[in-house]
């Protein structure tokens, strides 16, 4: 039972009659709620463990306070909607130094000023194996203008915000101890460390009404794409060329030693914004990502063939190589006889 | 730094100009959100950690499902509103049975059916110490109608639904591996692992307008009262011979070696409600609980003296004894020179 059949065989089972103001349970990056006459509300929730999504040994506390806020976020920002509050529980270790904790603390609370949301609750209890943070994060937006996984339609455009693969680098980079004095390097790291959710891009691609279906790069783009593929029944291509790594994600790639093209493709926790929309919307996008200080690029297009499909040029022919679900399967239970 | 420092130095954080339609924040079961018109959404998390929360030994994996959620409803029937929807972050340690959590989730399951609640959304990591299970709950309830715990007034008695200090005598029964054929211990033993939440008799209470002030026992007696007179900006009197342990109660106290009025004074986890109403509406509380198929007891009075004071009756006098702040605190810090 690997991760995805797990979360399967929950969904399955709380499946059956919902109540009808709940617009969506399990299955998107937020639920969605009716909270009032067109009016929605937005959760989501997520947790954070010592020793799997984060280092101590390189995180300072006050960036992975507003780490654990921002990831959040960018499920808000995925639906296209607006922070509005948070929760936070706190697991924490015998012996933890309380200027650890007020530090983290104090990057909670920065990040609730950066995105307008306030810290509204949560609990602190004692954790045995190391910290552990679980955020909720409630937001709202207009129901008409939700955008969820399942809206893609085949001969859409798939766009991605800013360059993916930086925070896989920068993780590379730290994990390996690799101290290079470039100001991109030190970028890659930042977007590991204190990345940003694409809150107002979301909040604009929403209320454009150009665009079908969204994701976050959380979990990597093959993974985070078959995702708005399985909900919309369609597949997808990628055109290899238009991830091509930059210069320095391929400098950092050879200090870390693999191939950059896997760190666009499989490496998570980016949170760009993944986008479907008809290919005639391509200009308005572009600029609308511009009003938000932000590029928008087109990597693929969705069809009605299975699965999700990387298509390289090579010697001026085309070729195709199907990529297999590649989550970010961090857990593994006994398997049975 | 204790528990009460930390969530005090926390709080202090995030005070300053909450949003206007926050009604409130950190300090109650719930956080109070408005919703629309007359309704407000109630908000509350709380996490379970194996070893510290319980203990996979004797917690069967169905019970504990219903348990996590059990607790966060018992949050919402202590503002006396309904639970709607709940999400769910399991942590999951490396090499777990698969069998074991599908029994986990379906107690998680069998008790959204019976509080009549939707499981929406969540998370599934890797917990590299243990199980830790975070649950979110959504409830909703007339704004007028809400119960905080800074409602009570001076004079006012203070009740207790059932009887305290049970599931204390049932954990202590099941670490010390004590069986007894008796059907007092197996409710004992039962509201360790499988508590109700009384979200019948929170919705009655507040709607019938009689009560000032209300709380869930979850920390025990002694803290959680606390909590409503540091609300109130009150103190309390607590009568010995209200809460006197049953004949069951101190032969299982005897077993275990313990004094029976500290299960009943500092015995958290039996999740009955702690409320506050003038002393006129006894009778009709007594009536309204009869119909909720429960009891309750009138066990003291609010005052304006200072702090929580036990009263005694000793060779036809009566004494007090001041009750310090007795939190759940299972978390230690570093000491700083």
């Amino acid at each position: 039972m690997n991760e995805l059949e797990y979360i399967r065989s929950l969904t399955a089972l709380h499946q059956g009659q919902p109540q009808s103001n709940i617009l969506l349970g399990i299955g998107d990056d937020c639920a969605v709620i009716k909270k009032n006459g067109t009016q929605v509300s937005l959760l989501s929730m997520d947790s954070m463990v010592e020793g799997v999504h984060f280092d101590r040994r390189f995180h300072p506390p006050k960036l992975l306070g507003r780490k654990v806020v921002s990831v959040n976020v960018s499920d808000i920002a995925a639906m296209g909607g607006t922070p509005k509050c948070v929760l936070l529980s706190a697991g924490l270790p015998p012996g933890f130094e309380p200027d650890w904790m007020l530090a983290f603390n104090q990057g909670v609370h920065e990040a609730c000023q950066t995105y307008h949301c306030s810290l509204i609750g949560g609990d602190t209890v004692a954790s045995p194996g190391g910290f552990v943070f679980t955020i909720t994060i409630l937001g709202e937006m207009e129901e008409h203008t939700v955008l969820y996984r399942s809206g893609a339609q085949a001969g859409d455009t798939i766009f991605v915000s800013g360059q993916l693969g930086l925070a896989a680098a920068g993780l590379a980079l730290l994990n390996a101890d690799i101290a290079v004095d470039d100001p991109q390097f030190a970028a890659f790291i930042a977007r590991h460390l204190d990345p940003e959710a694409r809150i107002q891009l979301g909040q604009h691609l929403a209320a454009s009404g150009l665009i079908h279906a969204m994701i976050d790069s959380s979990d990597g783009l093959a993974t985070d794409l078959a995702h708005i593929c399985t909900a919309s029944e369609l597949g997808a291509q990628i055109f290899a060329e238009s991830i091509m790594p930059s210069d320095a994600l391929r400098q950092a790639a050879r200090l870390s030693g693999v191939d950059p093209l896997d760190w666009a493709l499989r490496g998570g926790e980016d949170f760009e914004l993944i986008f479907t929309a008809p290919p005639q919307a391509e200009a308005g996008l572009h600029q609308l990502a511009r009003n938000c200080d932000l590029q928008i690029q087109a990597i693929g297009v969705m069809d009605r063939e299975k699965g999700l499909r990387l298509v390289q040029q090579e010697a001026g022919r085309s070729h195709e190589t199907v990529l297999a679900y590649q989550g970010y399967d961090h857990f593994r239970c006994q398997e049975k006889d």
